[in-house]
């Protein structure tokens, strides 16, 4: 079989959610030779390809997607979730001040540019590892040691920094903090896989990894469009969130005493969630859904109805008992105060468990709103002081950053505003 | 949105690669609900479902797939590789007996039934998170002490133990060996994650985890179908394997010699193979090329041509010199004996890197063959001796396993022929 290959500039399916005013795109995919008219199969006999025939409705479709990264905002916070997360924290050397960092935001702002399109880093050693964009975002986020680095401490939002300490927190070390770090979402393995590996690489003279989490929600393809995914409890997860459009000023910071650099940016919260699965596994039905105040087949309120249907708080039952709950992790975490929300965008994690252990998985919690003080601190906090669901669930991972803003136009380069500002 | 389900027994798409003779088979999903007639879109306005619209083309295609699992052999061999493989080798307790393994093998028989038809294990608490088989296939393989535990050493197969030694290996002990092993392939990481959990739950009392390897290859859509795989070195990886129907033999263990459970089986080889990308970065294109003795961007023979076109390894550059290498992978990794080939069904692995490294990745590599004394192992000790891939990888877990053959009718269980022969 010819390798599926184009030499020439092809129009190829485009996602733009959550990025108006940016339309299709073009792109060029390397390497020469033709597109094979056949499909072949594993351990089968390979049908010779013929240049000739129209090419078939790309099955490859996932693969070919592209999101666009540039804008007011970075992508990967409202791009509706790719298949999978890696979230890269670094720490910076000592010796890096901010003409160094403009050196690697100038490299990565280069790498992003070219990965999420299709096309290998300058540097890069394995293009190939490139090919298949499958809606790659990179995303940044700076922590505290950025300021310090960079000689910029009185930009430093007096937010950033490690969150307050909560009753339910078990955190290590080795989950929490970061100079930076690098959201890398795709819905291929591969792609993220190479990505990470390359951008790690650009900045091995700048910075060493700190941390990296690796999350997954279901592959392209293998769920209706536009479904909830579900974590390792067998939730539906994600349902409620604010949406573009209507919500963007709860996910966007801008106006007063926002600096320009984070103007289109947002604050970024990483919590690496433990998820007691053997534990939760002895609660009975009833008693897992009470804890959340959803039906665990549908994601509906156990008020009823369908999984976007409005959850009922007054509603009680024969006994004059609310149905939701009174420490219901849903009711804990809505509050009458429509500003007080927040961006989930959340993958779920699963690794090889500790010896004598069944498994060892959770969440990659990762929430997105423009003022965390306003609205991430005081849900954290009411979740903290009580949530049926903390008995089963515990933070072992934290990390604010504060995430600037797009890169609006050709030849600028990352965090731009901040280092120049 | 109405979450996508249907509560009556539907026809759904099936994959029957390499399963001669079993064909599309209906299976039955849980719950109950009607099939949203429209796409919804992450943070946008979503549409309220019309159960009366007509079923859109699925675009789960891929979620809704399964493989056949009962018939002459298991399942997870000849399948067209799925996305994501882990591979879980567990010890067994101390008290375990044939008893006891006839009743671990009675509940996976069960558990695999269910769980690559859609539908949760018997005592599965999480049955939504089974929802989704994406060609989910469970493979069997059992290791020495598997014999021993069954007080059936006699009919252990003298080849089945570790491995000869072997110049290259760097074996760690927490890779390597396992009393059995369970290969859980799936399109979709979610049904992978779960199936894993389940079955290791199922197993609580009889066996503990004694390592887990995740792998991945491209995420479903993302390529063309039969487009081989590229390795974390960016070559292409699976080119040359045998096939279905004219290689049958050189797969299915079956003849002479064979003891009854394990006809229609296999043997199985799982390697961690570490591969040095930071090593391998530095060294040129061109060098990289002649080690393997292939195209790093079409797969192709340096002799020339397409992918799956003959390697030519006579002929000669202007100088007289081969141009496939003497030391070449390609060249060391074959035979002009025929019946020695191997079936190659390899995974990528990317984990965090240790503490001042840039990344830590390599190949789970996985192999099948008739016969390990005559197929895998000469060819492996030809490529101990000389292979410039070497200067690169590493094995650092070894584990060898017997696949019995396949459960054949209703009412039979896993590894009967064996614990009943
Ligand atoms: C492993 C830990 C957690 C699990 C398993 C979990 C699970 C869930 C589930 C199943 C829902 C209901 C469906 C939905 O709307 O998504 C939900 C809702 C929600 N969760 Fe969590 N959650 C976790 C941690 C957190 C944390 C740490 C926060 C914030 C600090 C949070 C904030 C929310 C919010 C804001 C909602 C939406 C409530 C509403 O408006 O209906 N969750 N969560
Ligand atoms: C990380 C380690 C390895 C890497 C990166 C690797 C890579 C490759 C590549 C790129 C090819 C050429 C394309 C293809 O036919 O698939 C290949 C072929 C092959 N490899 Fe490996 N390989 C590795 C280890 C091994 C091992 C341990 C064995 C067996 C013990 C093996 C056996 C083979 C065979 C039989 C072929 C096909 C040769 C032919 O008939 O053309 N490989 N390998």
């Amino acid at each position: 079989m010819v390798r599926a290959r184009s030499g020439t500039t092809e129009e190829t399916p485009t996602t733009s959610v959550g990025a108006p005013g940016v339309g299709r795109r073009t792109f060029l995919t390397g390497g020469a030779g033709a597109v094979a008219g056949a499909a072949a199969t594993w351990l089968g006999t390979r049908a010779a390809a013929d240049p000739a025939a129209p090419a078939p409705t790309p099955e490859d479709a996932a693969g070919t997607a592209t999101v666009p990264w540039r804008g007011e905002h970075q992508a990967g916070v409202v791009t509706a979730p790719q298949a999978f997360g890696t979230f890269l924290a670094m720490d910076l050397a000592d010796d890096v001040d901010r003409d160094a960092l403009v050196r690697l935001m100038r490299v990565w702002t280069d790498d992003v540019d070219r990965l999420t399109t299709g096309r290998g880093g300058l540097s890069d050693t394995e293009p190939e590892l490139a090919e298949v964009p499958a809606r790659l975002t990179v995303t940044l986020g700076l922590g505290p040691g950025f300021f310090t680095a960079a000689d910029l401490e009185a930009q430093r939002p007096a937010w950033l920094g490690p969150l307050p300490a909560f009753g339910v927190d078990r955190l290590e070390d080795r989950w929490s903090g970061g100079d930076l770090v690098l959201q890398i979402c795709a819905d291929d393995p591969i792609t993220v896989a190479h990505a990470v590996r390359l951008l790690t690489k650009e900045a091995r003279s700048f910075a060493s990894v700190r941390w990296v989490q690796q999350g997954f929600r279901n592959a392209p393809g293998t769920t209706p469009s536009g479904q909830t995914m579900r974590n390792l409890f067998g939730q539906v997860d994600g349902t409620t969130n604010p949406r573009t459009g209507t919500d963007d000023a709860l996910i966007w910071a801008g106006g007063d005493g926002v600096p320009a650099w984070l103007e289109g940016g947002t604050t970024m919260v990483v919590r690496r969630i433990a998820m007691d699965v053997d534990r939760w596994d002895e609660l009975d039905r009833t008693g897992r859904e009470i804890v959340v105040g959803r039906d665990l087949d549908t994601g509906a309120p156990l008020t009823g109805g369908a999984e976007h249907d409005e959850v009922d708080l007054e509603a009680t039952n024969e006994l004059g008992f609310p149905v939701i709950d009174i420490a219901s992790h849903v009711r804990r975490s809505r509050t009458s105060d429509p500003t007080q929300r927040i961006l989930r965008r959340a993958y779920n994690y699963d690794v090889p468990p500790k010896p004598g252990r069944l498994s060892s998985s959770g969440l990659i919690f990762v929430a997105f709103q423009a003022d965390l003080e306003h609205q991430f601190i005081p849900l954290q906090r009411r979740l903290d002081e009580m949530d049926l669901l903390n008995e089963w669930t515990a933070p072992i991972g934290s990390a604010v950053f504060a995430v600037p803003g797009g890169v609006r136009t050709e030849g600028e380069y990352l965090a731009q505003r901040l280092l120049e500002g």
